[in-house]
């Protein structure tokens, strides 16, 4: 039992000044957890019980699927990271530090290099195959942006699991069961979410998948559509193709285009000053080129131009993922000095490819397919050129998937409406393959005697946000309402009565009868509380069901609220341990 | 139950290369740990089910005794640590980093600071007091000798908590009731402890006790008294000083005393040159002076001078708990040139002090009292003085408890001869006071509505070195014999038959009947191994008991091997299982 008279908890009435979402204010205004330092966040007794009962369920699934538990240093030498070029590819996002003898270290961020180590150690035949290993341990990284509490820390609990297979139908089932398992995990936690197609990211490897919890403060966006099963990260949509309709195109004209500082300008100017037969121009018929810098990991700047469709802006997100691990930075008033080929506002694609003179690399939106014809910069001031066709007048370096996907844009699979939704990852599960294995040299021998390079799978929970993303999914206006699989407590007894009136009796016995039938009870037993505060308190933390021993026990009646379901129940004093005992399993 | 066909764990024949220590060795040959980088070990399946053993026994007993968890990040801000000036005392033994924005972190090795920062965050009233928390977290220290693995670490789990209290009643109250607590976890634990007076070190305070594992190759030294209660470690023994009786001293003499590199030929020359009538000069009569760099915090280095009676040695591990948390470095021969006063061999009192003209502090151990004669350096090459009276010819800058403690020394309090034995620190308890609680300004209203500082104490654990502890206490040449409470399983059954046998069918059921009594099985049901090595492994393994179903089998019995009382039973196989499980109850 818990007694909130000596629970190592206060809450606050005022939000924290730096909290940006439910989870996050909720967390601390009710005494779960406290910031530190940037992304780096102590855990209260209450916040502590959240997080060892969310550790226990996945930690039980692994142990199911057959997983078996190791752990890893947090502190890694440089070496190893070196060989798989991470050292570098990682940029400032790794935390990097020098011991008292000048050796360099990082703190993990994830941990493939080891665990391939780790196998390669201890294994050595196809008949130690398939193996799957996992940690439940604190990673680093040092973001740019800490934020949102929990949701996007420095310092942060992940369960991260790797499986080692003899070939990719191996790999498959492991992926397969590991996908399964976290279906498992997530309805334990009672954490809805959506599976989708993701980026590989710095990790290498193919077939990889997010789940995602679907909730409007999510730093993801995803698709899904309308009709057919096709779910993916924004970052990952592939894109339908437009299909063009064979037209004679006339030959690029140049056409004077002064003050012209947006699409809708140029768009309007086109109308008027070189109308079309046909039709209106809109923003569609126009192609808009976008130059940013890419920071490579070692360190080298270069500059990208990327033309996407008038109609879409480019999605930074989506270019930073397919650019990775270069990162995207904004092309400055000094970089355009050193480029004058790049003629702010008129950019163009003629001048640009890494064949023609300028050198700078030109990468297209899949949209701007061959074939297709545009408006766009003449690549000098105060003119644009129309009719230029993409395969005829100019040419690219690649694609790249950039313009911003919309809501109703067709399905790559069935071309049915897509939706656009945000949520939060709390999962990834990631076929690796051989990269690792290769360069660090892990092969088994196999039924023939000979080496065969092991394939990998890489799989990820973030334990920690997984706690504040069940709080980001189950609050209301009054506070937390944890689900009783991760509830610090499943029931939370409020004396709301004096002392004398028998309510404090009541409220201990009916406790101790609670926890005797194996639930846990936070009784509030405070002295010197007002009622009203108390309830105020026992909404905010959180508890699944309320039991309020007031007044109406003089009648031989108390109240029971199920905070999940939102409802207050008047039940007889003589029943209500039975009652309760009766809810509270009804969320088994 | 766990399958050895399936476990991920490899033993091995040798030992490893770089393993000092039994605890070391064996746990790598059995295929429990690993290792990273010097001082960082990873944890393979079976050494994390020991130490989770461990923990959870820890994490019971904690709750037990009414303290409550929390959790701290280990990235630490520097301006906690600054205020308390620890981030400059720590000295080289601090991880410190620098994030991407500049700002200056630690890797936490203590988290006192956050402790009292975080009472003062939700604590403000007397009414609050006491409290109890503590956690159970990763801590590091960058060591300048990591050694004999999991005993003296870099990266090392701990459990540290922290009690507040308003007065020194409350406190005495808390540290009691930790030390009682700590007594029944290392009960548990099976861990044999002393508890000994201990020096409170970097972290201030008064009143500091260690419990040490008695194990030879432990780190500490301790004595303890033959006949009353009293035990120290050797760095916090007082000396009982001697008596010395009236006696008209002549005054100081010279005396020639060339080619004199040691106390013994010193002692020799004495008694050849310059006789007395009483008796033999012996090294006791000469007053060894020992000169010492002392590295300060802050860089600043400092010359110190130490001396001791000549037939002791400085015991350097006594002087650096003294002066810490400066460091001891040696006085190389560049330092000798800056300070000629210093007459190499020939170093003698009467040039040294703060108030002298060479401004070099001097202290004495106790042993020499005021009113005490000695044969000491003249502090000019091949000369040394006889007669200097302590008090009358020269005094010191104060008292160092420097020399080594021997056993037969007597003891402070009964004056008994002590004895010394060598240990293994596993817990420590320590009444902090006030100091952080000033520094950070945490106060509370006491009952007259007036602020009093609160006071703590501070009670660490180490979790990993507890495994490494209870290896170093059970193992024999064979390898290890846990306890039962923190064996990774309970019974080690092996088939030791070939397969169409029913060795293997019997096994196997007997593990399910065995499992379904409520003990944990590790199964060697690996085919293609001889059962010597099955044997060999089980040995190495350490589960107390080990069961082999072999030959004996088609006879109607099974051979039960207690591992830890190293005793072998034939039992017939129709009563085996209820063998087993009285004879695992019976650790219980």
């Amino acid at each position: 039992m818990i007694r909130l008279s000596q629970l190592f908890v206060r809450t606050l009435r005022d939000d924290p000044a730096d909290a940006e979402v439910p989870s996050h204010r909720l967390l601390v205004r009710a005494g779960y957890i406290r910031r530190v330092a940037p992304g780096g966040y102590s855990w209260l007794p209450l916040g502590w019980k959240v997080l060892r009962n969310v550790e226990r369920i996945v930690r039980q699934e692994m142990d199911a699927m057959g997983a078996q538990e190791v752990h890893f240093p947090a502190l890694l030498p440089r070496d190893v990271y070196e060989l798989t070029n991470r050292w570098t590819e990682y940029g400032d996002n790794l935390f990097r530090l020098v011991d008292r003898r000048g050796a360099d270290y990082l703190l993990g961020p994830t941990h493939e290099e080891m665990f391939t180590l780790l196998v390669k150690d201890l294994y050595s035949s196809y008949k130690d195959l398939p193996v799957s290993l996992y940690q439940i341990q604190t990673k680093y990284r040092d973001e740019a942006r800490p934020r949102a509490g929990l949701l996007r820390g420095r310092e942060f609990l992940m369960k991260d699991s790797y499986s080692f297979d003899l070939d990719d139908a191996g790999l498959q089932l492991s992926y397969d069961t590991h996908r399964a398992t976290y279906q498992r995990i997530f309805s334990r936690l009672g954490l809805p979410y959506v599976i989708v197609k993701a980026m590989s990211g710095a990790m290498g490897g193919s077939m990889s998948e997010e789940f995602l919890a679907p909730i409007d403060i999510g730093e993801d966006t995803f698709v899904r559509c309308t009709s057919c099963d096709y779910a993916a990260n924004t970052e990952a949509v592939t894109t339908a193709l437009p299909v063009i309709s064979a037209r004679d195109t006339p030959a690029p004209k140049n056409v004077p285009s002064p003050e012209c500082p947006t699409i809708a300008t140029l768009v309007a100017l086109f109308n008027k000053q070189y109308p079309r037969a046909d039709r209106q121009w809109t923003a569609a018929d126009t192609l808009k080129n976008v130059v940013i810098m890419l920071r490579h990991a070692d360190g080298r700047n270069e500059p990208l131009v990327i033309g996407v469709p008038g109609d879409r802006e480019v999605d930074m997100k989506r270019v930073a993922a397919q650019v990775s691990p270069a990162e995207v930075e904004p092309f400055d008033d000094a970089s355009f000095a050193l480029h004058p080929v790049l003629v702010r506002g008129y950019i163009g694609p003629q001048s640009l490819g890494l064949t023609s003179a300028s050198g700078i690399r030109y990468l297209l939106d899949p949209r701007v397919v061959i074939g297709s014809e545009w408006v766009t910069g003449a690549n000098q001031k105060d003119v644009h050129v129309a009719h230029l066709v993409h395969g005829r007048d100019f040419t690219a370096d690649g694609t790249i998937e950039a313009a911003e996907i919309l809501s109703g844009d067709p399905c790559p699979l069935c071309s049915s409406p897509l939706e656009i939704a945000r949520g939060i990852e709390i999962g990834h599960v990631f076929q690796l393959g051989r990269k690792y294995a290769e360069i660090l040299g892990l092969s088994v021998l196999d039924k023939n005697g000979k080496p065969a390079v092991v394939t990998m799978g890489s799989y990820g929970i973030g334990v920690s946000r997984a706690v504040a993303s069940i709080a980001e999914v189950f609050h209301d206006d009054l506070g937390l309402r944890w689900p009783r699989a991760v509830a610090p407590a499943d029931v939370h007894v409020v004396i709301a009565g004096k002392g004398n009136d028998g309510t404090s009796d009541f409220a201990e016995s009916l406790s101790v009868q609670l926890e005797s039938s194996g639930l846990e009870v936070l009784l509030d037993d405070r002295s010197g509380v007002s009622p009203g505060v108390k309830f105020k308190d026992a909404e905010l933390l959180g508890m699944p069901i309320i039991v309020i021993v007031g007044k109406g026990l003089a009648a031989g009646s108390v109240e029971v609220r199920d905070r999940l379901r939102n409802t207050i129940t008047e039940v007889p004093s003589e029943s209500v341990a039975a009652h309760i005992v009766t809810l509270a399993r009804s969320d088994d």
